[in-house]
């Protein structure tokens, strides 16, 4: 396994993780800056921060301080109570693809959706049976068009407690089994992103990591799971606050052959509370001592 | 499928449900009052509130309402830092075997516990695999006891999310893994309790529901999954109210044989602030139109 103990190469910052500071909205202009300024290498930004900031800035500052994208987040949200919805989560979706490209990400990343009007409080169907047929679908047209231009693309199991509003796909298994099916030669233009918040629990994670192996192993997110968890969505921890046994699993997906950067995820009214070079230092600091 | 549309027979209430009205804490005697009141054939207590009641005192009243037991709420928690808490446990879990006997409970079910300490977040280990490892050995420990009380016991799969405080093993799949393990004859004398909350969300579940099969079904409990939850613990939803497809999920346990009750589980901020007999009522008409 790496050492990650004496710098933080290998570190990357998902750009949620820095989105407020002091609970104000931060540009992802100055995120990149500060990201500069205190060595980190990777970044892994959000679509509606790059949307604001403009693609093509964007695209330059990534390329003047020289950093590497470890992801694209997000592509996705492939369900739909119509054909209209579909074809413009089709539409998205390629666009998505298309700015991964332009910013020269290491992958796109799925969060392929839940029951349609879910996140919204009105879901406007509730057969997720329906829900992931139509995500497989999803995928299935998006990997031709990702596969044309060599962006792989990542899907994300998330957490089950966002399989109503987010993600209907759930587990590494699940995810693991779309990719069999739209992708039987494992080639790796289809692969998972490892997220320990929403995997972390499963009994079946050791063994579906060997399952996905090198090639299907895009992308390694990491932070904490709090005891308690006061809220579903923003009250991930900082990496060694909770009780995810981080470097056990890194192990896990290293053996298999892993050796891309580790991108710290994190949702947080708490942190958000705190200044952007405080929670940049700190997770130098955790990776370092904990990851 | 049987037809739930005509009355309320098998429909269950468990007690939590009813903990409170208008906020206030109600004495279980007083649950078991309104039950009978209103044709309820069927309850599920919970230890504390038994205890608080007094054992005798419940028994008394239960047989005196011709009340049945659709299940007991909770054996469980079996993991521990050291031997002695394991032992508490046990002798613990013995106990509950023991007033569920006296109950005449149609199963014990177990909520198998998280990392300990991590209810009180303060976690004394991390390693999910060592408690997994210990629920395993709980539960072959208290199955020849409970086998020879001729007592059920059900493990119950709780959400993934509550992996870290509450119980381990967080599918249904995992569950009957360790049926098969601790009882490959399949007896029966150990199986599960599905709860519709706990494993709406698994893609996985119809597989799983068929290989429990009619004798390992101890269970089926009830509610419903609102978008958005705003509580990880007690913001449970009336049935009808959330995403969950609890017809569908209704016919594939009948199709194996489960004829047992429709056990109603609410923890719920929202509806303990309303009266006994209001929420009872509103999960009787539930019950008939849309279990």
């Amino acid at each position: 396994m790496r050492d990650f103990s004496q710098d933080h190469q290998w570190m990357s910052i998902n750009t949620a993780t820095v989105r407020k500071s002091r609970g104000q909205e931060v540009p992802l202009l100055d995120i990149l800056d500060a990201c500069a300024r205190l060595g980190v290498r990777a970044i892994s930004p959000w679509r509606d921060q790059v949307a604001a900031a403009g693609l093509e800035q964007v695209s330059r500052v990534v390329r003047s301080h020289g950093l590497a994208l470890s992801g694209y987040c997000r592509g996705g949200m492939f369900t739909a109570s119509d054909d209209a919805g579909l074809l413009r989560a089709r539409d998205d979706n390629r666009r998505a693809v298309d700015e991964a490209c332009e910013l020269n990400a290491a992958c796109l990343v799925l969060v392929v959706g839940g029951l349609p009007g879910g996140l919204q409080g009105k879901a406007e169907y509730h057969d997720i049976g329906r829900a992931r047929a139509q995500v497989t679908e999803g995928i299935a047209q998006l990997l031709e068009y990702a596969r044309e231009r060599k962006m792989p693309i990542a899907i994300e199991p998330l957490h089950p407690m966002y399989a109503a509003d987010r993600a209907c796909i759930n587990t590494l298994e699940q995810a693991l089994d779309v990719c069999d099916l739209v992708d039987p030669a494992r080639s790796g233009d289809i692969g998972v992103a490892v997220d320990l918040y929403h995997v972390w629990w499963d009994p079946k994670l050791q063994a579906q990591i060997a399952r996905a192996g090198q090639k299907r192993l895009l992308a390694f997110h990491v932070c904490d799971w709090l005891t308690p968890t006061t809220d579903l969505l923003n009250d991930r921890g900082m990496m060694g606050d909770g009780v995810i046994e981080i470097p056990k699993v890194r192990e896990w997906v290293e053996v298999q052959g892993f050796a891309g950067f580790s991108e710290v995820e994190i949702f947080s009214y708490r942190w958000w509370e705190l200044d952007t070079d405080t929670i940049l230092r700190t997770c130098i600091e955790r990776h370092r001592s904990v990851v």
